[in-house]
């Protein structure tokens, strides 16, 4: 961040009066520029017992395998983002949706919320960020070609969770550097 | 938003290519700039049986009582976020740290987590954000003069729950506006 959104004049890294961490200042108005962390809302979703996975036509991990996920927006829910996400990637809808996986990822300020959800009548299609999307049980995930760490872990403890019939929220972070 | 952080040109607010939604983009640089909700972490201290509260020293809802909560911070977890504000907003620290409740309040881009826990030792003084701080059980709670609709609905579930012995993690959505 170089410029003030406000009136465009140049910013400076400080601390503010009365705050314990440095932000973005305008030199000329003083108007304090706070970032903070993104949401990034996805879903489980489940149709007999499978899940729905997408093969991402996009960098980061373009042809591997992920969740139907992205940045929660304004004006949304993350219950409504979650499943807003689902149709642009997987072209599909769902319902029942309860919060099921929390991860804080602290080093690109970052939290994931995962909601596992029914998948209406099975149905799902590529949306314009994936390749192809498919539903996986535990024995034919592309277990070597899982997008991101965050993945495997929510799958695996998934179907651990469905093999003993309940899904206790989790929450945990992820402290390393995820494969690139 | 008037001026682009990255160049200090004026921005405009457009649909960008490949996109669904308005976002301010730069006349000149064209960067995007994304806006997204911000996280709001607290915790449901406990001691004893008994909640810590908060009266408030500034505005909005100054005088009025709630939760240790504040904007969660870019490099922390949501875990620590919630711990730090407890020891900024009442000098408070807190130990075995649970996900508890979950609001959206999509009308101002806002998503709130709150954490269970135990107060260590039932040490609490105000910080600089209080007037005091106090432990309250159902009874004693100054009901009336609660900041935020979300505090109250937490306190109640809270209390609730204890009775009950379960704490199951809620998410729903706020979708009017509080009293100012």
């Amino acid at each position: 961040m170089k410029f003030c959104t406000h009136c465009g004049n140049s910013v400076v890294l400080r601390i503010p009066a009365g705050d314990d961490r440095e932000r973005f200042v305008c030199s000329s108005c003083e108007l304090i520029h706070y970032t903070n962390p993104r949401v990034i809302v996805g879903c489980v979703p489940v149709y007999e017992g499978k899940v729905l996975l997408c093969k991402r036509a996009i960098e980061p991990r373009k042809n591997y395998w992920t969740l139907p996920a992205g940045f929660m927006e304004n004006g949304e829910t993350s219950v409504q983002g979650a499943a807003r996400e689902t149709w642009e990637e997987a072209r599909a809808r769902v319902s029942n949706i309860d919060l099921y996986r929390v991860f804080d990822v602290p080093y690109i300020s970052q939290i994931y919320m995962f909601y596992r959800c029914d998948l209406d009548h099975g149905e799902h299609a590529a949306g314009p960020e994936s390749l192809e999307t498919g539903l996986y049980d535990e024995s034919t995930v592309p277990w070597d070609d899982i997008a991101f760490p965050v993945i495997t872990q929510t799958l695996k403890e998934y179907f651990a969770d469905a093999a003993a019939g309940h899904y206790p929220v989790r929450v945990s972070a992820i402290e390393y550097r995820p494969r690139r």
